[in-house]
């Protein structure tokens, strides 16, 4: 059988059910043809690139050859990104794609250690940089003469980085400040390619100058020499060990023994020190809330991307793969048509445009602010502060949930390292921790609606929030339709709101310090936060699907989708919905129903839905998901390739097993 | 800083507050006095043996050495069991715990790729042979003169076994069976051992004698060459590849390709077949449900056994760890003080005491059924096949997310290796799919619950559902009790049945056929048999904690955990308590502070009830988890054993990374 030419006939079928065109939903997700086009032209770029081929699986080989694999492959990438540039192709957008993307993780599955170079290094240099900084480092930054790390994070210190411990103490002898670290919970713990990658980082530390704190600043330190890569004196540096995901990206420790740099090598845009050790303050500390908020946007589209990567995988195997029985003595049907198994898929589907749609917005407004910062208002930031941490955490946890389900509906299979559902669940649940604790956010979102709350009535700048100025009231008749369920989460957001603000007060009320207060009604606090991210979620989804303007038949499809979006998140909140509106028993049913019907209808269009997010199969990377639905073809030949495969009898046989057995005879 | 001798003052803090003694739980825990020190020396034997340490640790290991190391390591261990055998300390159970239980998995963290000899050959030549068939094989078997391990999932065919495709054909003319695989999709995939280990396996196929195919019946078939290892001709075989865990269990695939064995390979001690092909049946198909049941009924100990295992590490770590404020300028306090974490962390304590005393139960009901098994009666199996259907869908997917929810409590630390949280998830979630998809298996149980439903008049004898003869009513008044939980959790099993059979006859009456119909109430049939399964949980510990005799100090711990747990579900399921009990907003407040109550009354014996699950350091395998609580100088310690980590600078800087950045000046 030649795999590549056949395409597995339930597949076929699948296709040619399809009632809508799905080159027209493709160019709609990427923005417009002319983007589709750019898209594939990078993919075959990157993706074709002989060199970027293993023979051998990664998962195969040893911690060691895995990263000396992947530097291998970072620095073809690199060289790769630099010869877009030379074509006028370059920006940062393209490279995030490239290094920490879809892209990037089709070619480096495992993470790659120099990412963060581009990511996050040459950003603060410029972010934080004064002019002349930025002259003296870019440059040397930018050809790769210096490949730069950031390193933030602390062994005893993560999300609350008040409290990191690492000091910078300024010598005005020297003119030097002196990086140390008091402690072992302070060494530097997490940043990507700081094991044996970098060569310089930024360092976030503690300023102290005469002999007073200033709070955290980021310094530019070199970390080995430049021509022997041996690490410079008084660095003590090395990688963390293995983790659930991301193991070739090299993530390090650093500990310094009193190590001096040079007074300009602190980043200086903001605050400064001078010559003497006088301390100038930042202007705005809000200036440095940009990146912050500027990573999170791009988390919740990765988890959009991820989201839709397990559910392409999985879809196209639930209609490849036959088993048990719906009638006696029929063939075993396509799994797809159980309604248990598409209850597991299509409202992640949904989901992922639900996600995807959120992501735009939060990328619109957050350009928009950004404009704002730079013409000195502010005003606008805590309310994109407050939704980018909410959408952030529920976007990560949610899509980490719905990849396990994905991963879990493709039964023993999807177990299987080479379904690749395994290692995009260890990268979308990093997600849920890294750059602000998934909890940690919420409560920063319920901090700023609790605020809201107290304030309502003056709420009509503020687009995500302004529900909470409306009357409230439960006796909205029930109706079956997304404008109903997003008034009940309103509904139930305001609510939960005003509750948790009550319990708040009754507390303080009761003796309780503010904060004590705070602490034991974080429970409900955190609930509110979700609560209003949901409903901030269903809202954009219904916004953006009304103003498109497609063709009839994909917006019947993607109305289907909003719906089910918005019945399945009714259905996981009953218990809200009984509280806070007039729901009944009997109107739950109806929602029941229509779920049901959601899922019939979507039935017919599940594999077309998922082509069209066109995702190339070496993006997808799965034996279980490729375009052609051969999946134990792949399976087979994925199996092959495993080294214990290529003689048939281990040595251990003769080493341990065999002498085993024959020690009773 | 000598790390062996000093505990973590945090932790030394947290002992002395615990008002309850440790031992009388552990001593409880372990059924007696004399069995927690039966279980230490049984440790001490096995986790003291010098053989069985590693320099390395494994996951720094390529697969195929990870392979090598596991085979001499199982070895050993097998070794260990049988003079543990010749002392007379055999047993299955104690060989269960140490090939597959927490004890294995502390030796082999990614499994023993002989466990199946033990834990699915010798009992299926036990359960299946005839006396002549167990007096030529068991001996052998039994002094590992051969390896055997048991064949059935097949590449195409999982859950649904009656849809296996290998071929057994009864060729008279030889005596023989020809076994054949017809398709790529009728290769044998997943048995453990199978790859590279096993010289012989129990095989199920498709009987076929005379031209009538009769269903599935099992074969003993050598696979390789008892000298030389060397597969035996027409047999394909080798190992499947890697896996989200497990990657030392060495699944293999095997394909056959008209293999001949002896009729007398056939088990025959159920069904036969005569030398001239005649087939004997098997008095009655249900004698082949006890290894069924046996394996779920270990299933659900094994996800009580892994849960407590991350809520131990968890704990200690929230104790240890400092983080963030809760009142400014105070110290960074534990983070086991933020009641978000506590929320995190006791429902989940609580969660384990509610599956051990579920499956404690499920254990004597299995020993009870067995008996009556062999004396003939068969009517308990029905209800002893539903509810441990169940049990193990529930406690498997509430065991494997609250193992997550675990990892994600300790932050970036939980994502570490070193933690073991991400393996144990690996060794977890597998039990979703393993020995029954855990959809598929609760569908089982919603029907043997919508027959009970209809026969609701009779139900007498059968305790699990008893509850659904019994009248049901509204309007029992609320009150803050378990006993209101259970009657609530009753009424909302009842109540979801009743519907799901409403809903079903309602499709066949508009003109579906039952089976359509079923498929199409799926999804609340399901709901239906989560809600019976959670209501028995909560029941069972209710019923347990109330007939201990243990001290008043043990009890008011037992009992806040018992609250704590029928709170955490009743809160988790108030959609269902609104629609059928006559539950308001009010009373949602009120379980809502309960809840909050009752995490503060745990507080302070949170470490003491984790300390007296007693689980040594070794099987724990945590860097956040060890008694001493030395959590970052563990990190740093284990970092340090990265190979990676040997040498200042990894060869890749001269192979790769050095001409890349010199390529560009």
């Amino acid at each position: 059988m030649d795999r590549k030419k056949s395409v597995n006939p339930d597949l076929i079928k699948e296709r040619e059910k399809c009632t809508f065109n799905t080159l027209e939903l493709t160019h709609l997700l990427d923005g417009s043809a002319t983007k589709t086009e750019e898209r594939h032209s990078r993919e075959k770029f990157f993706l074709e690139d002989p060199e970027l081929q293993s023979n051998v699986p990664l998962e195969y080989l040893s911690h060691k050859e895995k990263y000396e694999d992947a530097v291998r492959k970072a620095c073809i990438i690199f060289r790769k990104v630099q010869e877009l540039q030379n074509q006028g192709k370059g920006g940062m957008d393209n490279f995030r794609e490239i290094l920490g993307g879809q892209l990037g993780s089709a070619i480096l599955k495992d993470g790659n250690p120099l990412t963060l170079h581009y990511v996050m290094f040459i950003p603060t240099l410029m972010g934080q940089g004064t002019f002349d900084q930025q002259a003296e480092w870019i440059q040397r930054a930018w050809n790769c003469d210096i490949i730069g790390t950031y390193a933030q994070t602390e062994l005893g210190h993560g999300t609350f980085i008040r409290g990191l411990e690492t000091t910078a103490t300024y010598d005005p002898a020297t003119e030097e400040f002196v990086l140390h670290s008091p402690t072992l919970t302070s060494y530097k713990w997490w940043p990507g390619g700081l094991g044996h990658s970098a060569n310089y980082a930024v360092v976030v530390a503690q300023l102290y100058t005469k002999g007073t704190c200033h709070g955290i600043h980021p310094f530019i330190v070199q970390l080995r020499d430049e021509e022997t890569h041996e690490p410079l004196p008084g660095i003590k540096i090395g990688e963390i060990g293995c983790k659930l995901g991301m193991n070739s990206t090299n993530n390090g420790y650093l500990g310094f023994d009193n190590v001096r740099i040079p007074r300009i090598n602190m980043l200086m845009k903001n605050s400064q020190v001078l010559p003497d050790g006088t301390y100038v303050k930042s202007p705005s500390s809000k200036l440095t809330y940009g990146t912050m908020i500027f990573v999170r946007v791009v988390i919740v589209q990765d988890a959009a991307h991820y989201l839709r990567k397990a559910v392409t995988i999985a879809t196209r195997y639930s209609a490849v793969r036959h088993q048990s029985q719906i009638k006696p003595d029929a063939p075993e049907p396509q799994i797809i048509d159980f309604v248990t198994q598409q209850y597991k898929l299509f409202p992640h589907i949904a989901t992922y445009f639900a996600f995807q749609y959120s992501a735009s917005w939060l990328w619109d407004i957050y350009n928009n602010v950004t404009n704002e910062l730079e013409s000195g208002q502010l005003e606008s930031l805590p309310e994109l502060h407050a939704i980018a941490c909410c959408l952030k955490a529920v976007s990560s946890a949610d899509a980490a949930q719905g990849v396990e389900i994905c991963r879990l509906a493709c039964g023993g299979h999807g177990y299987m390292t080479s379904s690749n559902l395994p290692s995009t669940y260890g990268l979308v649940t990093a997600m849920c921790t890294y750059e602000g604790e998934n909890t940690v956010l919420l409560l920063q979102t319920s901090r700023f609606l609790i605020k809201s709350w107290q304030n309502r009535n003056k709420l009509d700048k503020l687009a995500t929030v302004a529900y909470l100025g409306r009357k409230m009231s439960k006796s909205n008749p029930f109706e079956k339709s997304v404008e109903w369920i997003i008034h009940a989460l309103q509904q139930t957001a305001a609510s939960k709101i005003e509750l948790a603000n009550n319990r708040i007060n009754a507390r303080v009320r009761n003796g309780k310090s503010y904060e004590d207060a705070w602490n034991e009604t974080s429970i409900e606090l955190v609930a509110a936060a979700e609560a209003h991210c949901r409903c901030f979620i269903v809202t954009t989804f219904y916004n953006t699907v009304n103003g498109l303007n497609v063709s009839k038949e994909l917006k019947t499809v993607l109305v289907q989708l909003l719906n089910l979006y918005g019945v399945y998140t009714a259905l996981r909140l009953t218990g809200d919905l009984f509280r806070f509106t007039n729901i009944t028993g009997q109107d739950v049913e109806t929602l029941q129903d229509w779920l049901e019907e959601l899922l019939a209808l979507i039935r017919p269009n599940a594999v077309g839905i998922v082509d069209s997010f066109d995702i190339r199969d070496e993006v997808l990377g799965s034996t279980l998901g490729a375009y052609d639905g051969n999946v134990y073809e792949r399976l087979y030949e994925e199996a092959s390739k495993s080294p214990l495969n290529s003689e048939p009898v281990n040595k251990s046989f003769k080493s341990y097993l065999k002498p085993f057995m024959k020690s009773n005879l």
